[in-house]
């Protein structure tokens, strides 16, 4: 999609600090992180957000968490624990309106919405 | 599983605020909830943890967030906006070992982890 910041790191035009890259996925570091991991993981193709996943795109949703739990495997923090999250719309914060899942931990999360 | 608290709401020996049932997934009120809209979404089978799930998982885990976006649409935060969390482990807070989604919203949340 024109104008989506993270098609534009899909494609290259806007470079990310990658940490894993398949035919459907990519994962990157969060330009803004919350805590010592904070990792994005997004489908390739564009969707807006988790409230457009179709029962259709069950296995993207598969993949992505997957790809979650692997890299928190190899990034230390599958023992410790994490959280994964995805924001949609205004009052959740979501910023980039192409489907996000948050991989965060290395430290205790507190629990504050 | 004996002494999982999730499992014996599942099975009725605990009661619950339920919001949703289907053959695979319940829905209920979060006892502690920490936004208006705060419902926990799970599997009926036992799974410890989103960390546990495998890709034969992926219809399942699928419909557990299609369940999350309808029940965001029929308690009227869907255009608002709102936040799909699991934990994984302590430093997430982790209280229950079965899997669940956190569906929050209907307050502006705070990005603070």
């Amino acid at each position: 999609m024109e104008d989506c910041l993270f098609c534009k790191i899909v494609d290259g035009t806007i470079p990310s600090a990658k940490v894993y890259e398949d035919e459907d996925v990519l994962a990157f570091k969060d330009i803004n992180p919350q805590a010592p991991v904070h990792v994005l993981i997004i489908p390739k193709r564009h969707i807006s957000g988790a409230d457009k996943l179709k029962r259709s795109d069950d296995k993207l949703l598969g993949k992505l968490v997957a790809v979650a739990n692997q890299l928190a495997k190899e990034l230390g923090i599958s023992e410790t624990g994490y959280r994964l999250i995805s924001n949609i719309g205004d009052d959740a914060g979501q910023s980039v309106h192409h489907l996000h899942i948050h991989l965060i931990g290395g430290k205790v999360l507190n629990w504050d919405n």
